[in-house]
Order: C-alpha cells, then structure tokens, then sequence
C-alpha cells in the first residue's frame, strides 16, 4: 500500500482547492480539475496542475490508482459520479461534501464499483473560491470519515482500503478523524450545526419585527444567538436542505421542547424545566470536553478493526495519526 | 431640583451592591438596606451606610426626599411595596427588575402616590450578591428608565421629576438611558434577550440527545447558541418567568416561524424563506447598528417632553448626559 498515493480532486473552490494545496504540502503529486474556469486559471497561476476536463483528471486516477476526492455542491455530485463510473469506475473515491448519506446513496446508485469512504472537513471561511483555499484550513479540525456497519470484504475479511486512504488524506492535512457511519454523521451535524443555523435565523426573524429598538437593546445572549446567521445564505441552504431526511427528526425535537416550554410557561407560569434541562446539558457537554483523554491506538488489519472504528467515534474519539495500519487517537 | 440627590437602595445583592457603589463614586450622600445579613455586613465591612431596617431606611428617605431603588427580586417587591407605602408613600422611586410591567402594575397597586419611574440596567455577571458588586458595572450599559405615554401631571403639564431623578442616577453610573413605556421594554427583551436564552436551552438538549458524538462535532455555530445555557438557572428563570405577559406571544412568533421552516423543509425541500429573512434581518440589524449617529438634545420641561423621549426611544435612541434640564443623546 503506497503510503503517499496520489490525489485527485476534482472541485477547486475553497475546500478542494484548500484540500489540493494541503495533500500538495504533504509532499504528493496531486492534480485538480473544475467546471469552474476561474477557479482553473486561478490555480494554474499559482503552480498546480489543474484543468477543466474532468474526464481527464479521472482517467489519469483510474491508470495510477490515485485517490479522487469529489469536492463539488451536493447538486453537483451526481453529474461528476456518473464520470466516475465512466472514467475511473473502480477508483478510490471520497468526498468533502457536508452531508454523508444522500451521497453514500449517489455513489451506490451511480458509481457502484468504486471503492468509497465519505468523508466531511468540518472547517470552512466566509469566502469561497481558489482564492480562498489555504493549505492549513483543516489543521486542527474535525474531519468524519464514514464507514458503514455492514461492509466487508468479498472473503468476509475487512475491507478498509478506502477508509484507511481517505483518513490519510485527513491526516495528512493536520485535521481528527471521527470514524462513524452516514447517518450518524447526519444526525450529529443535524443537532451540532444545521439546527443552530435555522435557530439563528428565526432569532433575528423575530428580533426585527421589534424594529429599531432591538437593536439598541441586543444583549450578549442575542448577539451569541444570531451570529451564524449572517453566514452566506446559499452555503447554509446547501447543508441544511441537502440533510432533510436526518434534520426533519431533529427540527420536531426542537419544536417540541419549545412548545413544552411554551405551555409550561402558559399553564404554570414555569420554565423549571426548560432552563434546567438546557443547564444541566450544557453543563455535562463541557466537561465532557474537558475531560482527560486516554490515548487509543487501533489496528487497521484486525479482523474486528471496523467495529472498533466505529464503536470509537460513537463514543467521541478521534484518530490523530497513521503510522503504517495503526491509527492513534484518544477517547474521554 | 437637587442635582445630587441622596440615593437610598433596598436590596444589596450584585445589582442594588453596584448601584450604592456608582451613586456614591458619584459624590451622592447613599444608603441601602437589605433583609440580607451577609449582604449588610459585607457592605458595612467595606465602609458603607446599611442595615437590615428596611423601614427605617425608607423613613430617612421619605423625611430627605432621596431617590429610592428597589434593587431585590421581582419575587420580593410586593413585600418592599408595601413597606414604601407605609414609610415613604410620596417618594421618588425607581427599581432595577428585569421587567417593567408587571413592576409597574406591582406600584400602581400597592403604592400608588410613590413618584415612580421604572428602570432595568442591562448589565449583569455571573457572580451575584454585594462581594460581586462594583461600582463601574453598568459603565456603558444600556439603561431602560420607563415613562408611560398617558401620565401627566395634573394640570395637564409634563410631570417628568421620577423619570429625571432615575435616568440622572443612570447616568451618573456611566450608563445610557433609553426611554420607553414598561410594555415596549417587556416586549423588545422578550425579543433580544429573553428568547435567546430559551433557544440556548432548547438547543442544548437538543444535542445532549446525540450523546459524546455531539460534543466531539460541536461546531461554532453551536457553541454561539448553547452559550447563555451556562447561565445559573435561577437568574433566568427570574427574568423570563417574570416576563409570562411578553414572552408568550414571541414564544408563538418563533414556534411559527420554526414550525414555517419544518413545514417548508418537509413538503418542498427548501429552507429559502427561512434562511434569507434571517440573513436579511441579521445584516439590516448589523447596518443599523453601525450607522453613524446623529447628536439630539431634549428639553426636560418642553410641553412635548414626553412625547419627545418616548418617540426617540422607539426609534432606538440613548441619552449620554444630562446638564440641568438638558438631555444629550444620539440616534440613528
């Protein structure tokens, strides 16, 4: 197993082109390619190699079993794997899409042969674009890289090629990996970051119907609260329409305690157990984040090293490095 | 009119504590009274006037004409109410709740020939009682100092002495005033501050349901919104509790608008309406906020006086200073 495969990232805006410049940086041969032609010229001009013919790009990763890296739109997504499936039908593939199973779905569907591990960065800027990309946005964050349950090898041995390339991928450009499935990731982003989105939103909604006088009398609890929603609406749109299924169930959870708080408070003229509920979880989230960690370290070639991945993430845990097939990582 | 009025504050806890500390630093002549011992002693430790007779205090107020704050919780002003009534039935009063009508409502009932002018200094820390209390707390906080739109005095003229008395305090304290009816306030906060901490709490059991996975993938936006969740439950039990008359129908606007989003997500796919009009309200918001501020003065004994400080107020204006009937301030 080659421990520097090449890369191929087809998408070069803020992640792909931040992702190319990263595995670039960590000494592969990476090589990029775009619909876009701004984001083309742009990365040519600054040295790497990168064109707009995407079936090319692919070819080249089918002959030298480099892995591709989908970093295209959700909407995007299903037009560049049905190149996949023509082009590089068997390749190595991830993606840096925010949302896992919808995609995990697309590739079953589109591009069934390849050999798929999704995965999400979790970082980003207020810009987008080549421009924007920096070899170092993902240094210290979370990046998912999924595995399913129910996978395995034709012989019933573990088959983690592809996890293990997209991990490296990850760790290479300084980001912990969370192993979990899709919809584990769905779900977590659901509550962490996609219902955040739409509470800001409905905050400043609600705000601005006061006029003038919300503004002068904003507090830190408002500003905190509404923050993100001054974020590109089109990149929170993206993340939140494209995990419909996980953030429906999520949405009536929300709508559900607040509308236990809202007859509580009409009824008893209580919030009790609203505010307390809301503390104590905060609370515990805090010091779950605080909490010394122990370091793990697991081996790739087990045959139970799948559900020890994924039984690692579940509980928090993440990897922060590849030596060989030993991940290390560590756990609260 | 004295232009430093003795000030005499019942309740010492962080809030009352600051406001005997600020009157004083201010050159006025102060004294507190508290059914706290703790409190009481540890102002008289630090060389302060106060002691646990509430009555007695009263008295010296109503027999110097001084500016009397209630500074307890909302819980215990009918109790000190009645105490005014009995012991300075005529004095200028004002209070430091973080709800001006059910306050309002409070002294029309139960000391109904007290001069009185409800404020809310929209300051605070984590600490609370008189240890915790400073006297720069409120430097550059907002102050809401209530005047109704149907008083008067009653031969018709402006009767502004109570509104006077509590904003010149205010301003002494390094604060700016903000003029407006008990219910506008109510209303603006249930907005700005007292829903936000709500959403906090909601949001924070929303992820605590995701279990350890939640804490490893809680991204920015999540942090903002569970942040004010870390508040003691009792403080904000206190203010949103006490606000039941307000809070209730922007409780309502958010579960439409939240409900509005669900609906949209779950039938069409899209969250557009949602996310655009918080991005939108969010910037309009930011914008007001930073526009340049025009310089306004108001003459304290003009006929339209009161229309004139509730029209500004509403329009998100502040007053900085006060020199003799002249208020300075700005608005945008």
């Amino acid at each position: 197993m080659c421990a520097v495969r090449d890369v191929c990232v087809i998408g070069l805006g803020l992640i792909g082109g931040s992702v190319l410049r990263a595995a670039s940086s960590a000494g592969r041969r990476v090589w990029g390619a775009s619909a876009s032609q701004e984001d083309v010229d742009a990365a040519v001009a600054d040295g790497f190699d990168a064109s707009t013919d995407v079936a090319g790009a692919l070819t080249r990763a089918a002959d030298g079993d480099a892995l591709v890296v989908l970093a295209v739109p959700l909407t995007a997504v299903d037009d560049v794997l049905r190149l996949v499936a023509a082009h590089a039908p068997n390749c190595l593939l991830t993606d840096v899409t925010s949302v896992k199973g919808p995609v995990l779905d697309s590739v079953t569907r589109l591009a069934p042969d390849a050999r798929y591990a999704g995965g999400h960065p979790m970082a980003g800027t207020a810009e987008s674009g080549w421009k924007a990309a920096t070899a170092t946005l993902f240094q210290g964050a979370t990046w998912v890289v999924c595995a399913e349950e129910d996978e395995g090898g034709s012989d019933g041995e573990p088959d983690l090629t592809a996890w293990r390339e997209a991990a490296a991928l990850a760790l290479d450009a300084g980001a912990r990996v969370v192993p979990l499935p899709a919809l584990a990731h769905d779900g977590a982003v659901a509550r962490t970051s996609h219902l955040p989105h739409l509470l800001a939103a409905v905050l400043a909604n609600v705000a601005s119907v006061g006029g003038p006088l919300a503004g002068a009398l904003a507090a830190g609890s408002f500003r905190d609260g509404t923050r993100v929603a001054g974020t590109r609406p089109e990149l929170v749109r993206a993340m939140t329409e494209g995990n419909r299924a996980a953030l429906l169930p999520v949405l009536d959870e929300a709508l559900g305690l607040l509308g236990a708080a809202r007859g509580s408070l009409a009824s008893t003229g209580g919030l009790k157990a609203t505010i307390d509920a809301g503390h104590d979880a905060l609370v515990s989230l805090t010091e779950q984040q605080g909490a010394p960690r122990t370091p793990v370290t697991l081996d790739l070639r087990a045959p139970d090293a799948r559900e020890g991945l994924l039984s690692f993430g579940q509980r928090g845990g993440w990897f922060t490095a590849l030596d060989g097939d030993i991940l290390h990582g560590e756990v609260a």
